[in-house]
C-alpha cells in the first residue's frame, strides 16, 4: 500500500491523460475534484490486488460520455457517490475497494475522488491500459465479467441500474441515457471478485500513470527534447510530426467524433497525416495508409512541452508529435482484437501490432 | 372481489381498446396472453381499493412502446414478471396486488396477465381513465407520486430500473431506453400505498371497460345502429362520421406519431377532419378548427361493427364515426391540464371540455 497524496494527482491525471490516447476526459476538471477531496478527506490508500483477499469484491467507478462537454458541465461529486452506491445496495454485499476501469485524464481521478470522499481503499490496475470509447472495451468482458449491476447518476439526483444480459447491452442502453442526462453521467460498474481481477485486469495502470506524469513534468522544465523523453518513458515510437490543419467534429450518439488532418512539419514535411477519433483516438492514416490503428494507443504530444494533447483540445495550428504505444497483450487475442480492433470500428484493415512496423 | 375469467377477457380488452382512444397497444395480443395465463394459472381476484388495507403497496405493470411494433413483436412473459419482481426486490417489501396504469388494449390485460401468472389480486383503477403517450401522464403525478423505482424489461432478459427526480425524467430516460430494447419494453411503476391510490387514482376503470366490451360485443350481433348503441354506453357525443383518406404514420422518439385526413360522409360529407396521434388520438380538426382536444378522449369505432379503431388499424377507405368522450374530472384541474392539455402536445389553444361544445 501506498498513499496517493495530493500532489501526486497532478501526475496521475497527466500520465493517465497520455494512457488515455486522446480521450477518458478532462483532466483539468478530475485533477481538481479528486485534489480537493484528498483536501477534504485525507490520502487515498492505493493497493496492489496481492494485499485484498481474493473474495473481496471491487467496483470501479468512472465518467460517461462525450469528453467534450465535460469542460462546460462538471460533475456534483455526489453523483458519483450515488452510482456507487446504487451498486452496493443492489449487491447487498460491502464493497472492498475502488479501481478505475480506464486510464484516462478524468477516469484516472474520479475513483481517487471517490475514495478519498468515501474514505475507501483504492486498487492500482484498471481495465484497459488505455482509454476507450464503449462500455464493454474492457480486459473484464473478455473473461466474462459482467458489467451489471451497473449504475448511472447525473448532477441532478437521477439514477439509472441495469442489470443486462451482455455488456454490448449495457452500452446500448447508458449511451442513451447518458445523451438523455446532459452527454455526461457518473457510472459504477463490472463488480468483481479480486480472485477475478487478478485474472481479467491490467495491473499497475495508476503508478503508470503516476511515473508517466512525472517524466513529463520534469521534461518540460528541464529537457531540450521533451517529446522524445517522453516517448522512451511510455516505450511509444514517434509516428509523426506535424501541424494540426483542420478539424471535424460532430457529437453523434453521445459520443465526440471526428478527424483531424495534419500536415508534416521537419522529417515529415510534405506528408499527410488523418486521425480519426471516436472520443479516443483510433485510426492513423499517413499519406492514405494505415500505419496505427486500435488497440496500440496513440497519443499526440505538444512538441514543446510533451504534454499529451486530447482529442477535444486538438486547434489549428498546434504543432504535435504523434507517438504509437503497444497496447496490454489481453488486447492482442482474437477475443480482444474483437472487441476493439479496427475492423470493430469499421476500419477494413488488419491489425498490425506497432512494434511490427515501427520496431 | 369478483373473478376475471377467461370470456371476460376479450371485454375488458375490447372495452379497454375504447378508453385506449386509439393506443395502450393492440388488444388482441394482450388478450391472448392473458387468456392462457387464466388457462394456466387460474382467474384473477380483482377487488376494489377499499378491500385492501391502507398501507398495501400496489404496483402497476405495462408495456411502453410504440403500439405498431407490437403487431410483430410479442412480449415473452417473463419480462413483465422480471420487471415487476426487480421493483418488488428494490423496495424489499411485499407488493398485495397490481393494476392498470392506463386503460387501453393491452395495458388493461398486462396486469391480469402477471397477476394471473403470480397469483396476485390486482386492483380495479387506473392513472388515466384513457391513455395518454408518455409515462409521466398519470393522475398519481397530479397527487405527487413517483414514477420510480421504475423497472423496464425486455423479451432478452435485460433489466433497467431507475430511481430519479421527477417523472418526466423517467419518461425521458425510459423513452430511449425502449428504442434500445426494440420499440417496446414491459414495465412496472408508480408503486403506491392504496391510501395514495384512494385520493390519486381512477377507480372502476377495468369493470368499465368490461361493461362497454359487453355493450360493443352484443351491439355487432343485434344492432342496427352499433355506433350510437356504443356511444351511448361510454357517455359519448358523436363529432363526425367519414372514411378515412390518408394516413400519415412515423415512428419517431419510440412514437408512432402521425396524421389521419378524413372524408365525411352522410350528414358530414364536404367536411375534411384531421386527426392527430402520438400512439394515442390528441387532437380532431374540422375544417381547420379544433373541435376535439387532449385530455377529452377522442375515439374511432367502426361504423358497421362499432368496433374500437385503433392508430395502428386505420386505413384507407375504413368507414368510422369519431366519437368524444368526457375525460376524467382530475385531468381538467391546471394541474392536469398542464400535464396533459392540448399545449402541452404543442397546440396552440385551449381546452374545452367536450361537453360545452357538444353537450
Amino acid at each position: 500500500m501506498r498513499l496517493i497524496e495530493e500532489h501526486t494527482i497532478e501526475d496521475i491525471a497527466l500520465g493517465a491523460a497520455v494512457l488515455g490516447t486522446g480521450g477518458g476526459g478532462d483532466p483539468y476538471i478530475g485533477m481538481l475534484m479528486a485534489r480537493q477531496a484528498i483536501r477534504d478527506y485525507g490520502p487515498v490508500e492505493l493497493y496492489t490486488l496481492d494485499e485484498f483477499e481474493d473474495e473481496d469484491l471491487i467496483v470501479p467507478t468512472a465518467m460517461m460520455g462525450a469528453p467534450t462537454v465535460m469542460v462546460e458541465k462538471m460533475p456534483s461529486g455526489d453523483d458519483i457517490v450515488n452510482a456507487f452506491q446504487a451498486v452496493g445496495r443492489y449487491l447487498g454485499k460491502p464493497i472492498r475497494a475502488t479501481m478505475s476501469i480506464e486510464a484516462g485524464g478524468l477516469n484516472s481521478v474520479v475513483p481517487i475522488f471517490l475514495a478519498a470522499r468515501l474514505r475507501l481503499p483504492m486498487v492500482d490496475c484498471d481495465g484497459m491500459g488505455r482509454a476507450f470509447p464503449e462500455l464493454q472495451m474492457v480486459t473484464h468482458t473478455i473473461y466474462g465479467i459482467s458489467s451489471t449491476p451497473f449504475a448511472m447518476s447525473d448532477e441532478r439526483g437521477n439514477t439509472v441500474l441495469m442489470e443486462t444480459i451482455g455488456n454490448s447491452w449495457t452500452e446500448l442502453f447508458a449511451r442513451s441515457v447518458t445523451v438523455n442526462m446532459g452527454a455526461m453521467a457518473m457510472i459504477a460498474l463490472y463488480g468483481a471478485t479480486v480472485r477475478q481481477l487478478k485474472e481479467a485486469a491490467i495491473p499497475g495502470t495508476i503508478s503508470k500513470a503516476e511515473r508517466i506524469g512525472r517524466v513529463i513534468r520534469s521534461a518540460r522544465v528541464n529537457e531540450e527534447n521533451p517529446v522524445d523523453t517522453v516517448r522512451e518513458a511510455v516505450g511509444g515510437y514517434l509516428v509523426f510530426k506535424g501541424k494540426i490543419h483542420d478539424v471535424e467534429r460532430r457529437t453523434e450518439g453521445g459520443f465526440a467524433r471526428g478527424d483531424a488532418h495534419l500536415e508534416g512539419v521537419e522529417d515529415y514535411a510534405g506528408q499527410q497525416l488523418l486521425l480519426s477519433f471516436q472520443n479516443e483516438h483510433l485510426a492513423v492514416r499517413i499519406d492514405g495508409e494505415f500505419r496505427v490503428t486500435v488497440p496500440d494507443l496513440i497519443v499526440l504530444l505538444d512538441i514543446d512541452t510533451g504534454e499529451p494533447v486530447t482529442t477535444e483540445a486538438m486547434r489549428y495550428g498546434f504543432r504535435v508529435a504523434v507517438i504509437a504505444i503497444p497496447c496490454a497483450a489481453k488486447w492482442r487475442t482474437p477475443e480482444g482484437l474483437a472487441l476493439v480492433g479496427p475492423r470493430y470500428f469499421g476500419y477494413q484493415v488488419d491489425y498490425l501490432p506497432v512494434e511490427e512496423r515501427y520496431g
